[in-house]
């Protein structure tokens, strides 16, 4: 299963258009107000809250401080989430140490490679061989996984880490994982990205000929 | 400008399925096989194609060659894009490490850093302070950069990069830059898309209250 980010992204910004809101000292909001700051219909927002079976009150609105609770659990905010990393090379070494996943409350807990040289620890954090992921995994109760191998190691570290019960995949590999359609597969291709850049500066400069 | 990415990931799958089809012995195609390749409508093929002045024969189709040229151009492939990287700590380093972007005709050329201890080089690629872009970037003919540094530090630096003549940034920095309108920018950011996966693994295993 391919994650429809347009969801995420609304429930994402609900969350931190409410911690706005509570830092200004309020306490209810409206479904339009919400709306409003996320760029929504009201209408959207109250579709989006009843799936969860979330629903306010006409007079009064959502009371921000129970709305929020919500969320997080919705967003898994609620507690940490434990998070290992497959490939400890250049990009997978970066996202070890990227410090922008502790406020979200996303820990990295642990390193794989099969390369014994990159084995060992980085920083405090354990690298273990690919062998190991299945029982550390279920020891500790790990549902996500990142994938920072190069291409031709994606699809066995992709299967390794299905068999080991991680159940969705930040996948940097620039290839099309197979998975059981009940594992969440996320893909961020770099080069992609990248050409996205250069194609768009291209076309603003070369207008198309007609 | 933020990028539409629709458009060009059309365009570069039909490149992708072109040149299949050249080493498959084609050398010509129909909008409609082209198409089907795609997963979109033959229309949406010759819409497309028609905005860049390329039309195919009714009888014949289209030449694969001549078409694999004009997408190349169009996406920038038909000559080597040169990108500086700011920021030269983990993802810095990482992206400048980074083996995906060569077969993709992409090449890093430079690093800017204004940590003394990270200036000098990084393998064989220079890494040189903040001003010393202006001077690299017109010398060099560069339109794209890539902003890796911390999201204190990102909108100073998207301000040196869009004095310094960049034209379109890859943004890894965790915040929304503000910049002219004419400037491409592309947010990569990373905390986000390891969320959307731990969201829809918490969605599926928690069904919604009703």
């Amino acid at each position: 299963m391919v994650v429809n980010k347009k969801i995420i992204s609304r429930f994402s910004q609900y969350r931190k258009a409410l911690i706005r809101f509570q830092e200004l000292g309020m306490v209810k909001v409206f479904s339009d107000t919400l709306a409003e700051a996320v760029g929504v219909t009201s209408a959207q927002v109250r579709k989006d809250f009843s799936l969860y079976g979330i629903s306010g009150n006409k007079r009064g609105g959502y009371q921000i401080n129970g709305l929020l609770d919500e969320l997080q659990a919705i967003l898994g905010k609620d507690k940490i989430q434990k998070v290992i990393v497959s490939g400890c090379g250049n990009i997978g070494r970066a996202l070890i140490r990227y410090t922008g996943f502790e406020p979200e409350r996303i820990q990295i807990v642990a390193g794989f490679d099969d390369d014994p040289s990159k084995q060992g620890r980085i920083d405090a954090l354990p690298i273990l061989p690919l062998d190991a992921m299945k029982d550390f995994v279920s020891r500790n109760r790990i549902q996500i996984g990142i994938i920072a191998v190069p291409d031709s190691a994606a699809q066995p570290v992709c299967d390794t880490m299905v068999a080991a019960g991680i159940r969705g995949i930040l996948n940097f590999a620039p290839i099309r994982l197979k998975a059981p359609d009940e594992v969440v597969i996320n893909n961020v291709y770099l080069q992609m990205e990248l050409e996205n850049v250069i194609y768009f500066v291209n076309a603003l400069t070369k207008k198309p000929r007609r």
